[in-house]
């Protein structure tokens, strides 16, 4: 049962049907028959194990053998928001960040983005986000929503319980460990265009609650920053394996490295 | 001068020359005049402010104004072992994890490993590294060394304080925030190819003293793995802004915290 398929649909008196081209990858591609076992996720976060009854190009039909939510899936909600970038660098961004376990994605529109998002771009993002979903056996499929501009995301502020901006500029010395708080749930992590946000949007941004962190002295592409803002926060959440390492500090009596969290 | 330019020579007597693709690049493509001042840097961790004397297409001479030791280079001398992947995925991840901050990149064959560097592959490797030393203002550009199989591998452990391998069986809880010393000055991250490691390889690396951590339990593909591993151990070590995580639990008072190193 290493296969992970995909139907939106939630399962009906223990049977699940997928159809589309799901049905056909599972019929034609995997030439999977009547009796085979495979996993099947409905992207909203559950996990079922399902015995093939029918197996048609375009249906099929499954008993469901077992129901769990994702196993695979981190502790805390990620949103990614990022400046929309040109060519086939915002799909990978998007890409990496599924993989290691974000549940949303809000391209931004910046003074300096250079890149436009069409319709059909914003297709293949979430064509991409399925993908990635399936290889890495989540069970959530991200969100990815429309374009945003900096005054539509922070009406958005209350949907998290932090955010923080990856904020180029040396004079920033804090790092995403002195800002990132280890209690909270759901976290918006904000990373700009390859020039960097403007001062005045980084303004905007800090008014409305946004913490700006550094990601050291090195200047990277928008989509490296983005997976290496992801990573860093899932390591330093516990969500990347092993244990938080802030809740390590805890349990070490450290509760003063807390006096620096807002 | 925010231009970097590559020339592997040391300056003589004051001068520097700078000869072949950069030469061109310089007086060509950016159009620079004497008088016009840029940075050089050598690749080995020097960076020079230069102002140019003579640009000629093909040899471009310049007097050295200022020298400093790479000031954007990471603490930790990160070398980062990973399978050769096919087609452009490995390039990708020796992009990402140079701009990150590592100095030294080696290719794996393993058991499972698909893909085959020939030596074009290796060139291109090096090119993709020096692009990338160069638009992330670093001043030492990673060496990329030819392949190596496990055995050459574990030949090489005494250049390293510590060195790590990404483990994706679902036993291993140990995150890389539970095994990382944040006292070494040097250390080895190994990654595997899409299939993993075998269980002998393992076994090998293991003898080697190379200590397994695992990445969590969503399947990461190759390349997102190394630049997760490359950012987590950069962002635990303080080399990815701010200051060291662990470092802050040991002014915290959380000694007990390192009682799980070895």
């Amino acid at each position: 049962m290493s296969e992970y398929y995909y139907s939106p649909h939630s399962p009906d008196d223990g049977r699940i049907v997928i159809v589309g081209p799901e049905a056909r990858h599972i019929s034609l591609v995997m030439r999977h028959r009547p009796g085979d076992r495979v996993t099947v996720v409905d992207g909203a976060g559950n996990e079922y194990g399902v015995e093939l009854v029918t197996t048609h190009p375009t249906r099929v039909v499954g008993r469901v053998v077992f129901a769990a939510k994702g196993r695979r899936e981190p502790q805390h909600q990620l949103t990614l928001a990022m400046a929309v970038l040109k060519g086939d660098r915002l799909a990978l961004a998007c890409e990496q960040a599924t993989e290691l376990g974000i549940s949303r994605f809000i391209p931004l529109r910046t003074e300096r983005t250079i890149g436009r998002l069409s319709g059909v771009r914003l297709e293949r993002l979430r064509a991409v986000a399925l993908a990635a979903m399936k290889s890495c056996a989540r069970a959530v499929l991200p969100i990815i929503e429309p374009p945003h501009d900096i005054a539509r995301l922070i009406t958005r502020m209350a949907e998290f319980d932090q955010a923080l901006v990856a904020y180029e500029e040396e004079e920033c010395k804090t790092g995403l460990g002195d800002v990132l708080d280890s209690r909270i749930r759901s976290l918006l992590l904000v990373v700009g265009p390859e020039g960097g946000f403007t001062p005045e949007e980084v303004q905007v941004l800090k008014s409305a609650g946004v913490s700006p962190f550094s990601l050291g002295p090195r200047r990277l592409r928008a989509e490296t920053a983005a997976t290496a803002v992801v990573s860093s926060a899932l390591q330093l959440l516990g969500d990347l394996g092993g244990q938080s390492v802030r809740q390590d500090a805890m349990k070490g009596g450290a509760n003063e490295a807390w006096s620096v969290l807002p």
